[in-house]
């Protein structure tokens, strides 16, 4: 892949293509990178030249909800290019990138011109893009209602009060982080917890019985709680899972292992 | 329709089918309401037999989210049993209820023995289950991920402050109301309502050119924010379309107009 391009963006530059060989995950050495008018008439076989037209841009930046997207995309083995938003110099509230994401929030992706906002849309919207990659239940079915439930579960329920708790002891300013608030969302994690607990008590998969989308959200909740401290010994069966996510390539990639 | 079950729930009671005529609204007058064994000899016709296995029971308190997924039951025309959960009287914390939603929250739904909790979860498995009805775009479109995307900004948020500033005006002990959370939360709100304001000019529903389940989401997401007084004239796109979908029978229906 090539080295993730700096925000703000040079157009100029951001308008070559990334051409892979269809099937080749994005990360691979085989990547080959040449501005699209010179690659174009070269190529005929259908295979290479749809090849071309896939166009996913990853607005990245390591310490978000984007490492979800990458670690997805991975799964999916499908090309892509990371578009770098540094946070940390608040690029991410740069008027070109508010045009992409309105919250100035990461992750967004454009597909072909699709532009996408929201970890959790964004996982569903590209499970839904793959379906013989089978990262989601059929529609339809009881399975896809339980898919729709733990994403949800996670993205409200369970993100929600880590996100407080990871506001109040990195994010604000000293003088505005409060005590009194981590612990109340630290006790509403843990009944959260206790509940995802419960549910991967047997289970190797948070649905069904292979991995899904809803894993990747699981995971990148649960990182999030393992980094803000509240993902102890008393969920045995939830660090399991957490360690079993975290085993695979494709999340090692998106979390820059 | 028969009158909510009060909670617990008299399982004996419970074991009987509403019976309505396939296609028609739950709340129809034309229900007609006997016990399964009664029933069944009577009927032969596939479509009517069809009707009498429908078991849509859906726990509901009204001042809830269970009344976006009445609203959409409603849209859908399908029939439908209340259980009634009195949240003032601490129902939702009885374990009988425990064992249908593991937080003791409401929505939650049973159809056929399915079991599923988290509101927008249960408006999109049913918007999936009616596919005749046209309630969410496409799988596999544009159009559907931003579905999702609606979906996902609603509830994350949307709703999360909205959810905060309800709980320091109202459901807090007055000792633990914070002004400088409500202030916090209000502004957040008002950043993120700026974007569905901007969103929805020149438009009729958040989503293509007809209405989905992305509409109740942010129609039950708006009757929050009207409620918490977060619903100002400097939204006045935003308080068109909610006063559109308000008046909607269906909306009328779950919100008890």
């Amino acid at each position: 892949m090539q080295p993730p391009v700096a925000f703000p963006f040079d157009h100029d530059r951001w308008v070559k293509p990334i051409a892979l060989p269809v099937g080749q995950p994005g990360g691979s050495a085989t990547a080959f990178n040449l501005p699209q008018r010179m690659v174009l008439p070269y190529i005929t076989a259908p295979a290479a030249l749809t090849s071309l037209e896939i166009r996913m841009k990853l607005y990245f930046f390591q310490q978000s909800r984007a490492t979800r997207i990458r670690w997805m995309l991975e799964e999916l083995g499908v090309p892509y290019e990371l578009a770098l938003v540094d946070m940390m110099k608040g690029e991410h509230k740069h008027p070109d990138y508010l045009k992409v994401h309105p919250m100035g929030s990461l992750p967004a992706i454009e597909d072909n011109g699709v532009n996408l906002f929201e970890s959790a849309a964004i996982l569903m919207y590209l499970a839904d893009k793959y379906p013989e990659k089978r990262l989601a239940p059929a529609v339809g079915t009881p399975e896809r209602g339980e898919y729709y439930q733990w994403i949800l579960f996670a993205m409200t329920e369970a993100e929600a009060p880590l996100a407080t708790i990871a506001q109040h002891t990195r994010f604000l300013p000293e003088v505005e982080r409060s005590p009194v608030v981590i612990e109340r969302s630290s006790k509403r994690f843990k009944a959260v917890a206790a509940v995802l607990e419960a549910r991967m008590k047997g289970r190797e998969y948070i649905v069904g019985n292979s991995f899904t989308a809803a894993d990747v959200v699981l995971g990148g909740v649960l990182f999030l709680a393992s980094r803000v401290g509240q993902l102890g010994d008393d969920l045995p069966t939830l660090r399991a899972y957490f360690d079993r996510l975290m085993a695979r390539p494709a999340a090692k990639k998106g979390y820059g292992g």
